[in-house]
């Protein structure tokens, strides 16, 4: 449920915020103002791209991504605090899984300060689509893929950095906890193939199973290892966590066998399990204002909306001498 | 090695051949006239299309392609005939396939006969650009993608089907054999993934290895099977034959003990395998003009040009009457 809100002029407005009814909004493309592009031929280095009004991409018919799957993509979020200052989450953390995907999928990346720098651009250049405090968050999606031609053999001859920006709601919208269904047919990742990345070739292939799930009901789907059918991996956009068990190998025995269960990830941020379906059978979890992943979730947000100290350094501030254009 | 030719004026024009250095033609992108475009909104079904001057594509930044892989492709060949007439082989295969990988991904598909009409509009559009009898052939590439934005949930507002061409010679240079790396590290394709539809995100992925083997020297790579890395499955972009081994699972073992190793495709047509490579010893097999590949490459490529005749029902021929822009 996308946001009716329409286009508007791609200058940064003085107004403080875009005609949005923040209060409906859902998880979904919105249209925004201003957007981030640089490019790479084959052999060089990313540049310092620019900001432009937002508008559709031109890319060739042969381009790798349309014709062979080359692209990855990120996701974060800039956040406006309580006290009025606009703040990013660990961003330089969403820069080195990108260069490590584009090692994964043989494409040149922007530097951690290139990736940094476009971020804060284009958070500034929408700043008036940030929502109020509480109301939302605007979710800043960096995407890098293959644009240039090619027919057959490598090198592909140029590459697209590209950073949207749409402000979003809740992703999931089931508060009281999600009820997953177990995929038992689908398999999403395999030993040596790109699960340790983001890849835009992991999504796609698992939709089916998601829509399914979802005409069905259910919030999500949890998938398990493609080489055993037996161990929990995640759900379609989110970590999965186990209360009282350390990181390793979970049988779905373990799984079914927990107090509480909660996801985790930049759209879903913390969010409670109410029930996992496995073969038709429904295993139910603790949930309410008392579980980890509600203390959990009032923590990070309290520390992503300035209301307690960030000790970590994970924060990072925009600010007014923060200006699009400039090598931040 | 695409040819150096550039684009020429988009007019169907009266000029038997365009500007192209045949002798030298390899298996590479080049701009052709003009291409087919149908857009789908969901929930309705593909209409008649129409022939556009080649050029760019305009796309979402956000839509579903860039951001989650959902696309697909196809690849045929339009053949000059020795005796003047433009055939194609059995496009109606082509046009299922893609239907069975759109039910995989969630997309609308054009009916077979849409579909067919599209390659033969494209083709008769970029007459000039298919090579002389002998010279190679025009490669016809559909491709089918979710066009429109999405963010988090499903649906895809908008699905793109289009079609191109660019005139190729051999994909593989290796005319006395191929040389093949058998991959040991990286898997393609596993159980329940998209390993039986011609899924864009089939292909980036491993690159990686095809890079490094072309880096070393060899032709191609050999995938394993993911569930075992024991049994063989095929190249990079063409089935593999092994002779006398009937159609099965097929363990390395068996590969290595065979005499005659040939590999097929739409690109690769019939080509002899000369060596396997796996964990670094190198398995050599028969080559030559005695080969049953070497046969059957005759017979397939005598049928295709029109030299032998078609028993089969496989060729479609495109006469005079089939206007671009018409009903076909």
């Amino acid at each position: 449920m996308a946001p009716s809100a329409q286009s508007l002029p791609t200058s940064v407005s003085d107004e403080k915020y875009a005609n949005v009814k923040w209060e409906e909004l859902g998880f979904g493309f919105c249209r925004t103002d201003n957007m981030y592009v640089a490019k790479c031929k084959h052999g060089e280095s990313f540049q310092e791209g620019k900001i432009v009004p937002y508008a559709d991409i031109q890319i060739s018919p042969c381009s790798a991504v349309l014709n062979y799957g080359q692209g990855l993509y990120e996701g974060l979020k800039a956040y406006r605090t309580e006290d009025g200052r606009i703040v990013l989450f660990r961003p330089d953390q969403n820069a080195l899984r990108l260069q490590s995907g584009a090692n994964r999928l043989c494409m040149p990346y922007p530097t951690v300060d290139q990736f940094v720098s476009a971020v804060k651009q284009v958070v500034l250049a929408n700043k008036k689509w940030i929502p109020p405090p509480g109301r939302g968050t605007l979710y800043i999606r960096p995407i890098l893929f293959g644009s240039g031609p090619i027919l057959g053999s490598l090198p592909v001859p140029e590459y697209t950095f590209t950073v949207f920006a749409c402000p979003v709601g809740r992703y999931h919208k089931d508060n009281a906890g999600l009820n997953l269904k177990i995929e038992d047919k689908f398999r999403r990742a395999f030993p040596s193939g790109t699960g340790g990345v983001k890849s835009i070739t992991n999504y796609s292939p698992v939709w089916i199973t998601l829509a399914e799930a979802k005409a069905k009901g259910f919030s999500d789907v949890l998938f398990l290892d493609a080489a055993t059918g037996k161990n929990v991996e995640e759900l379609f956009a989110s970590n999965v966590f186990i209360v009282k068990v350390e990181e390793r190998v979970v049988p779905v025995e373990d799984l079914l066998d927990a107090e509480e269960v909660f996801c985790s990830g930049t759209a879903a941020i913390v969010t409670t399990i109410a029930s996992v379906t496995f073969k038709e059978k429904k295993t139910e979890f603790k949930t309410g204002d008392k579980t980890l992943a509600a203390k959990l979730f009032a923590t990070l947000t309290d520390i992503q909306m300035g209301r307690v100290e960030d000790k970590k350094g994970w924060i990072v501030e925009l600010t007014d001498a923060t200006k699009p254009g400039l090598k931040l």
